[in-house]
């Protein structure tokens, strides 16, 4: 199965830091407004995630986000 | 392998619209902007996309972006 690992990062210090797990196994992303994402798993778990995309690495089942500022 | 395809979509007839294949096998996508989006595939090949993202359905290996009006 292809689903990722949803890892929230700091982007000064995600090249040395794996970062803080969000939520495993997602399937769908849907976006919901402006940096706000809905994201589903493949066991039907949904949680909303507030942030920008810092990168994804799709074979690693990796993909992280980066926290807004309030 | 967990590579997925991008596919460009109309966001008016996502539904029932799969869409142009713009890259395929796609395992690292990183922002470079605002709605700039740098893919690469599993086979090296590079490119551009300026857009938003849709929507993505990692299990079916689906990635979707709506481009932007210029």
């Amino acid at each position: 199965m292809c689903e990722a690992n949803i890892f929230i990062v700091n982007p000064k210090t995600a090249e040395e830091d794996p970062g803080e797990l969000f939520l495993e196994a997602v399937d769908r992303i849907i976006p919901e407004g402006e940096n706000v994402w809905r994201l589903t798993s493949i066991f039907g778990e949904q949680k909303t995630l507030v942030g920008r995309i810092h990168s994804m690495k799709l074979v690693d089942h990796r993909i992280l986000f980066e926290r807004l500022d309030p």
